[in-house]
């Protein structure tokens, strides 16, 4: 029996949607399995067309949409707005980014003598891998989920998807699932384009099953090993992309600490708070110089939090984690600074918390990612013992340097020394808030992600794509793309990089 | 006791080199980690002159490395000289491609207003992923060992490499090191650029060390299967990038069979015997129509066969496997048609086999690999026949098809069959022989490879790199290759890709 939960008041209620079977699962794949070839075949403006159908789709269930994110997901209505048009955004980049076809990666070798003799035909490109699954996340019911780029991405590339709906928003999962099927169907796109299904069981059913050729998921580690378990299980191990957890350190240095003390305060207050402190980008950690203006930033943090209000959290299980969590840090050592205002409703509100440690005694312990408010302190003498810290704390999604304009010098220090340990340098900004763009990179070295690619941003798309090569192969059984007139995608010609004429 | 065997005598005899301790692998991997920063730093022209420097050591230590590899390896003087021209042609083409630049995916947004509000400038660029293992293979002891195509891809890539020699020619690997030594040394670069540990014990430390960010393997299942159960006992898991088992199915069409019987008979035969069947792109099974025809091209697979020598394999244990592999193919029901003269040597020398079956009878263990001239005959009725049998046998990194020109449909429809249990198509070509250039593709579904990159071309860079984003950073502190004014690569600049002025 699936429910749907009001975080802010903890009530749950039976919905008519029931968890998946097994053979809604082999349904589901089978599906999709049978759209794979028509979506792969049916050519890029066809599939630019359906994902700006989707778009539209999107567009008209958005009072739908935000109403059952309201009720499910304890976020506010302007967020669920913004989230819903940046989903929008998202699928409408993919279809421009699949026009424009440089993602093919289209390359072209002539036969002819080489210095190693005479060579055939070599041509390759970029194909689709097969059906998708796609594990959305908790915290983005509409970015990072089934409306989300994993979805938008997977389709662009050519590749039918089954979603495995999250447990925390069932109603916003069926209804967006619908959009995207309504939008299928109005392109006669084959029904399996797009699936679903609910339930952990069929989770795991779902990344054993034969169709399916790799897996996007957004969530924790633990959940990541359980399922990565099940494929390494496989006759045919498939491709894991994993976004799955992050620290988000934050320096600030003495310079900009007692130039801008109040705003960078400010700045760090809304990011960790935000959105109940609930976004894989949410800064964890920030060092603060130990200087006057760094106890007068920190104490401003400290006023912002303790006039702050309780924020809702997602679910129960966040919410008790969050509890556990300020336990484990208090037990590594952390000294709790301020606590926010407690509501004392029955939903999984919860008041933002800091706590405060050295960078010296920074550990692994200390960063422990907290998928809500909570904010940990570290003072530092000196920027070596914050890159010494950093290197003994997991790896990130990002890492943020906060310093003035004549600090260029200690800047890149300071960037080359965070490179290794994070996805994503950010200057004088905050981490929360990922620019979907061409030229965005969501991802970073374990445990930010088990690979060397990216969840947003359109290079998103080569997750779901494989290079195949055709050896001395007649122009009539080539895909258009790779025949010697066409000329609408920038392509590699003998080495040589060519656009559209 | 590290030995060298001559593969023609089977005699061996103790060597001056040692088994590395863990002492020698934890000096070699700390040199590599304290060359990362170096070689990532340098710059992409210094990189390019290193990797041309490279091509001048190898081709002055020619003479040395051919004989050394004809002592080892069994492989002929005309072939081990060929395949040192393809090293040095690698390492060239490397050069080439990172002066080129576009492999960096340089890509700029810069800051402004978007349909989501004002958006932060955010840059992006392939940066080296840090110090690589490689695991060479043993039947291309210059290709695909040290001098070989991962080895050249890395350093191209930027990172320091740690080869894992191959026991099968501990001689070829160490003059191989030297040669890539004295090239970093007369370039300044750090001594930790290049690595090599021996030994199996030492190959699983080289694993699991901390410094190691990623893992290039060319060999067996059995053994990518050890080393990824190691790299999952890890903190921090990092990317295999293993090129594991391939049949290479191809299809001869009725009309191709009529045609060209003999042609395509000698093909065969040349393409399954070469460097005595141990290719990972060797034919292993061939489809051929149960015309006229088709047994006429058969029977002169069958006369060559007979009237051939054998052929002097790599080692002992692919020796003694050929035997056992024949063995389980005839359990499988695989009919023995054919077998050369047998040489009554000490070495590891066998005479090719062939055996028969049918496109209906052919299944997973009718298509297991042998690394040596075996060959299997499949007889088919109709292609669906051939289809259905592909279908049940695992994937590839090569399919091929025989065909007439008035067949393109025919074609079509096989490649389009094809596509999913290949990473290279070719038409009226052998499988052997894998052009090294930009478009190439060598990889291939799982048991072909774990990955969807290749080992071959110039994008198997790819494989070394992972994605960093800038977002608001002063431009002294990006690279050059993402300033604004910085005009001699290809880059996506708001979305559009520009090439160098």
């Amino acid at each position: 029996m699936i429910t749907t939960t009001d975080p802010r008041t903890g009530a749950s209620a039976a919905i008519d949607i029931q968890e998946s079977t097994a053979a809604d699962v082999a349904a589901a794949t089978a599906g999709a399995a049978g759209a794979a070839k028509f979506l792969a075949t049916a050519g890029r403006e066809f599939r630019a067309g359906l994902l700006e159908r989707i778009c539209t789709e999107i567009e008209s269930a958005r009072a739908q949409l935000v109403d059952a994110g309201l009720a499910e997901t304890g976020l506010t209505e302007v967020r669920l707005n913004g989230e819903l048009s940046r989903s929008i955004f998202q699928f409408g980049l993919f279809a421009q980014a699949i026009r424009e076809g440089s993602y093919l990666e289209a390359s072209i070798d002539h036969a002819g003598e080489t210095p190693l003799g005479p060579q055939p035909d070599v041509r390759r490109m970029l194909i689709p891998i097969g059906p998708v699954a796609v594990f959305g996340a908790s915290n983005f019911p509409f970015a990072f989920s089934v409306l989300g780029g994993d979805v938008a991405s997977a389709l662009a590339a050519g590749c039918p998807v089954v979603v495995k709906a999250h447990p925390s928003h069932p109603l916003v999962s069926r209804l967006s699932f619908e959009a995207l099927q309504r939008a299928a169907l109005a392109l006669d796109a084959p029904e399996g384009t797009i699936g679903i299904v609910y339930g952990t069981e069929p989770g795991r059913l779902l990344v054993r099953d034969p169709a399916i050729r790799a897996v996007g998921f957004t969530g924790s580690l633990g959940a990541a090993k359980a399922l990565t378990a099940e494929i390494a299980q496989r006759p045919d191990p498939i491709p894991f992309f994993g976004e799955l957890s992050s620290i988000n350190p934050l320096i600030v240095t003495a310079a900009a600490a007692e130039a801008r003390t109040a705003e960078i305060a400010t700045g760090i207050f809304g990011s960790y708070t935000g959105s109940a402190g609930q976004l894989c980008t949410k800064p964890g950690i920030v060092f603060v110089p130990a200087t006057p203006a760094g106890d007068e930033l920190t104490d401003e943090i400290v006023r912002q939090t303790q006039a702050a209000g309780a924020g809702v959290l997602l679910n129960s299980r966040i919410r008790s984690s969050f509890s556990d969590i300020q336990q484990r840090l208090e037990d590594a050592g952390g000294r709790l600074l301020a606590r926010g205002v407690d509501d004392d409703g029955d939903g999984f509100s919860v008041a933002p918390v800091m706590l405060e440690t050295t960078a010296e005694e920074t550990s692994a312990e200390l960063a422990e990612e907290c998928f809500g408010p909570m904010l940990v302190v570290a003072r530092y003498g000196d920027l070596d013992q914050v890159t010494a810290a950093i290197s003994r704390i997991p790896a990130s999604l990002t890492a943020t340097v906060h310093a003035e304009q004549s600090e260029d010098e200690t800047v890149g220090r300071l960037f080359t020394e965070l490179e290794p340990y994070a996805g994503r340098l950010v200057y004088n900004g905050y981490p929360t808030g990922v620019r979907v763009s061409w030229g965005q990179h969501h991802g970073g070295p374990w445990p930010a992600t088990n690979t060397q690619h990216t969840s947003v941003g359109v290079t998103a798309i080569r997750r779901w794509l494989r290079p195949l090569a055709w050896q001395g192969a007649p122009e009539a059984v080539l895909p258009p793309e790779l025949r010697d007139d066409y000329g609408q995608i920038p392509r590699r010609i003998d080495g040589m990089l060519v656009l559209p004429s």
